[in-house]
């Protein structure tokens, strides 16, 4: 039997989706299995000490990779196929930020804030989710995208002239904030046609057909033309 | 004049003071600027739209850099003395994850409240700290100290053989969280021994030797031998 990476991820963990993205960019072939991070096991635990998806293993050769970071500088250390962090050191340097950027501060402005508050009170808590932290996460989700818009006028994609890690990341937490009914593409044309194009990857479709029980994204979501 | 780096960082940053410290080991000459996080000029954004310190400019050659992994990675790639993201693939990754895990959680659970409550408080808000924020983030720095005593009785440096940027990212932590007083060393002899020789190192002793205003260090921070 082939040695095979084994994913723990959770389907609106952001960093697992990149990791997903990227893998599906790179063609490299993991089953997976889910890890719900307010209900993280002691074996879970054992293999990740932070208690965080993702974490990548392969049982065979004994590896366990934990960070979304440390995993993607992996595989661009260890597989050629479709680089993602690439480029001169300059390009590298700001490929590098702006997944800070969105890995950061989208997910503190945007996507965390929409996590707590449209799945965790559902699933976990049961309360209603808080409207004006709504309002306020989907105010911060029209900054990141106007800045986006900006990057989008003045380059192809997000880190320069190829696609990066940067548009996985970005296409990431958007994907989950998309779901979550946190965007708002109006007045985002920019930023809409890139997200558009990535919608239509083989590296996307599983991602976008997938559901997550009790709550359901809006018509939108998986639409590839919209 | 020969070309030169600028520091744009804040003197209780946990990631300036990564910075400082890797700059110091590479022995990269640099001047220092001080941003305050939470006073932050238009000019900054311009340079960071993260509007975070530690942000690295060279001015003659019109670099830029944001994000203190990513500033990391760059020196990896460019300057070949004393490397702290060694070794094999697999060494490489786990660097990464416990720069990841002291950069976030160490950050989240330790530094963080304590910056807030004994720093931000006092300076901006001028409202005296909640000490059952400040007794959580001790307990919480106790949980992070018998992790790191664990890896230390393991092996010789936090990552592995060698010293590495993981080291440099947890002394970073560390020293800005003994720094406001919230460190109690004892039961931790094996990261105490650790974080005593990481003191005597030339790249640290600017940063131990430096004080805020208002806010004064307890009498062992500076102190090589405890
Ligand atoms: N730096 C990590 C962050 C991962 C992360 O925050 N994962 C979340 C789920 S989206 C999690 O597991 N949170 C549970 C916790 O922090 O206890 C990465 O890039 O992989
Ligand atoms: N990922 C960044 C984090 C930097 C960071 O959080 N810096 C803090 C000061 S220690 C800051 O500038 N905070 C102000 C803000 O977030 O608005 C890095 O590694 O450089």
């Amino acid at each position: 039997m082939p040695s095979m990476w084994r994913l723990y991820q959770f389907p609106l963990c952001p960093f697992s989706r990149k990791i997903r993205l990227l893998m599906g960019e790179k063609q490299i072939a993991y089953d997976m299995v889910r890890e719900d991070p307010w209900a993280a096991s002691d074996m879970f635990y054992n293999l990740n000490p932070a208690g965080r998806t993702p974490v990548l293993v392969d049982a065979e050769r004994e590896i366990v990779l934990s960070d979304s970071r440390a995993i993607s500088e992996y595989f661009e250390e260890t597989v050629d196929k479709a680089p993602m962090i690439n480029g001169t050191v300059a390009n590298r340097a700001e490929i590098r930020r702006l997944v800070a950027l969105f890995d950061e501060n989208f997910y503190a402005d945007v996507t965390a804030p929409l996590l707590s508050e449209r799945m965790k009170k559902r699933i976990v808590l049961r309360q209603p989710p808080d409207s004006r932290a709504l309002r306020e996460a989907m105010k911060m989700a029209h900054g990141h995208l106007d800045y986006m818009d900006y990057l989008i006028d003045n380059r192809p994609w997000l880190a320069g002239s190829q696609m990066s890690l940067a548009d996985l990341a970005a296409a990431a937490q958007i994907s989950v904030a998309d779901y979550l009914g946190g965007i708002d593409w109006k007045g985002h044309e920019q930023t809409r046609g890139w997200y558009s194009v990535f919608k239509s990857r083989p590296s996307f479709r599983p991602l976008l057909t997938e559901r997550m029980e009790v709550i359901q994204p809006p018509a939108h979501y998986a639409q590839i033309d919209i």
